[in-house]
């Protein structure tokens, strides 16, 4: 009997989601657990559930910027606060999906790693055409096929699908983390999430 | 030379307050700091950031609750929701203040304790002014005493005044620390604490 797998969804505009999307798979392996990833829009389920980026709250914008590169660092990640941000992430979303269904849930890991780290690392803009072709061509996909998914209503309606899968999920936030039933929230969840592999409910 | 104490603002209605009251001292002692505890009011800070409670949010709503559980389960400490929650909690915020100033910090710490463990693992109203005074009693309080402080003006104006020196600091939530001027907000900031403490800041 394989062991269930680990829901993630994520957005590539979350910070915390680019530090978790890091340590997810190395924790998971450890308890003999593979990852599923969902690329989400948070906007979406901020949207249904109301609620608003902490970055958008001035009294926590100072805090939470700060916070980033802490929780970066603190799990040993490169980590610079791209210049735009946030931005709009429906295009390195729907690569996600495009590779995801018609190469490999690998694949579309792959990109995931490759997206965040450009975005957290470099500011390379996700929601920019150009500078997302060029980091499709740098990450060894076919540039252009990458440009014709994003604007293609197949992936458009397929990441729709999974915003909105999300929200039925209970999903309000990112990283978000569904194990076994249980709903964790949060890059900062990480221990609680080692002991319930580690040992179960608690 | 002595270290510097570490700042620690908490609200009695706030279940991660609870949790990380219990770790503080402890925390703090292995790396040689002590503990500077401010009783304040979340709904003063809520209204300051323009913040809500998590619990205000309906699809949060479930989620925060158990977690709430989950998280004190974590820590090894005893937890029972509340029947009534939140509550307002100006009254044994101000008995704090009252024990800090005219006993001892210790004596104001060691109320913060009972009060946390009598609401969040026996549901004892520390709203209710009759649950209060028997609470004050059970601590080795004198409760006519505690009640005529609690309707003090001197204490009323003592906790406003550390409300308002709150966010002039810049604490948005509780539980909120500061160390060495770093902010950390959250019971989920613990494992960040304990790195500053041990190897400074990073």
């Amino acid at each position: 009997m394989t062991a269930a797998a680990i829901d993630f969804w994520f957005d590539f505009s979350s910070p915390y989601s680019y530090v978790a999307n890091d340590w997810i798979d190395a924790l998971a392996a450890r308890h003999g657990r593979t990852v599923r990833r969902h690329a989400i829009l948070l906007g979406a389920t901020f949207q249904a559930a109301e609620l608003k980026s902490p970055v958008s709250y001035p009294i926590k914008r100072e805090y939470s910027i700060a916070d980033f590169g802490r929780s970066a660092r603190f799990e040993g990640l490169p980590y610079e606060l791209p210049a735009t941000f946030p931005i709009p992430t429906q295009n390195a979303a729907r690569i996600f999906w495009w590779l995801h269904d018609t190469a490999s849930p690998q694949a579309a890991a792959d990109w995931a790693h490759a997206a965040f780290r450009a975005y957290w690392t470099r500011g390379v803009l996700l929601s920019d055409a150009a500078a997302l072709k060029a980091l499709a061509a740098e990450s060894g996909l076919d540039a252009e096929a990458a440009e014709a998914a994003w604007n293609d209503v197949t992936w458009k309606q397929r990441l729709k699908a999974e915003n909105d899968a999300a929200i039925a999920d209970g999903v309000f936030g990112a990283p978000f983390f569904m194990i076994d039933g249980e709903p964790f929230w949060g890059n900062d969840r990480k221990a609680q999430i080692e002991r319930w592999l580690g040992s179960g409910p608690f």
